[in-house]
């Protein structure tokens, strides 16, 4: 565990109270928590299985010791963005607000692994360019499912509310059914659910953790 | 490091990469990165040390592997925050904004140290209320320093600008000038800079996040 550099900088005022003036560095806080952050952006339409293998990753990293946390409609819509609608302009900001969080999750040398559809290209370029300018690791991860498949899976029953709500003529503006899904064209990772399990999903994502040096190799 | 419980939760996918179904529980998470996560909220005037504390303590925590983090304005209102203003609606949005973020932390499993003057009773106490609603620990820290001190200490020159303004008759709604600051009458801790040091505030503060078992006895 290296110490903070500098001796000029440094106080000594009391045993293991130590601190010097200004932020910790980047570097510093690397060196002492052992691990890089990052945001992995997961975006796939609803039951691409985004979720599924966030939470799996999450665990994996935990159990070796990396702090990682998930950003997902549960704990954002409820909390931070429960005053957003979905009008086009809420949808943007809540997209926005979860790509500043992740930002500063990343900053924190926290894992940051965001589930959501964010089926706008400006949108997700947007929060791209928030880590590129902070210069912090950004992953797109685009998970890959034919909308047939998803659909078929409706693990929250929310196709099924779309189709009858488009019969019934009151759209949703629901991703794949009357809403378009913008399929990421410069994404770092495409991830085809229908054709890789979780486990291989996991080992994707760890190496290109390790790739981009937030993991030691 | 204890292992994910329940043998039947536990899917072993392959080496090393085992996860099971659904959310990581708080008691999983703490375990595996072995401390809490909590809420440090710093309130006090403009210049009344709650940087100069919230610095020094997110190293000392960091020293000991207790991954920590600040927010303040330099880090939120050019980021998540950017598109508030000063009315009252955007102050108080502005705070309600990093109480989430900061119960995010905390629920994450990071020391989120807050620094905002946020002079009003009301929204420091939708962010307690946040904590507990998530039961996440809660530690609104009273950082007092009378006015004519934090005047004299000024640090970023903003209560001459203020003096001035008032002066020319343009007020600035600036606190302790020409805007309230709500003493906490329910604080956790009231540390008067006055007359402790840094270094005495930080033991301070390590004391109550023992006393929270958010770090070990």
């Amino acid at each position: 565990m290296p110490a903070f550099q500098g001796a000029n900088m440094a106080k000594q005022v009391a045993t293991n109270i130590t601190w010097h003036e200004g932020d910790v560095t980047r570097e510093e806080r690397e060196g002492l928590l052992g691990h890089k952050g990052a945001t992995l952006w997961m975006t796939g339409l609803s039951g691409s299985g985004k979720s599924t293998i966030a939470v799996a990753l999450e665990q994996v990293l935990l159990k070796s010791s990396v702090s990682a946390y998930r950003l997902d409609g549960d704990n954002i819509r409820h909390g931070l963005n429960k005053n957003l609608g979905f009008s086009a302009d809420d949808r943007a900001e809540n997209i926005r607000r979860v790509g500043e969080v992740a930002k500063l999750f990343a900053d924190a040398c926290v894992v940051a692994i965001t589930s959501f559809i964010s089926p706008y290209a400006k949108d997700r370029d947007l929060v791209r360019k928030l880590h590129a300018d902070a210069q912090l690791p950004f992953i797109e991860v685009y998970v890959k499912c034919p909308l047939a498949v998803a659909e078929d899976r409706d693990p929250k029953g929310l196709y099924k509310k779309a189709r009858a709500a488009l019969a019934a003529g009151k759209g949703m503006n629901f991703t794949g059914i009357d809403d378009p899904y913008e399929e990421p064209v410069n994404a770092e990772l495409v991830i085809d659910t229908s054709a890789t399990s979780v486990e291989e999903a996991v080992r994707i994502l760890l190496a290109a953790l390790r790739k981009q040096s937030v993991l030691p190799a």
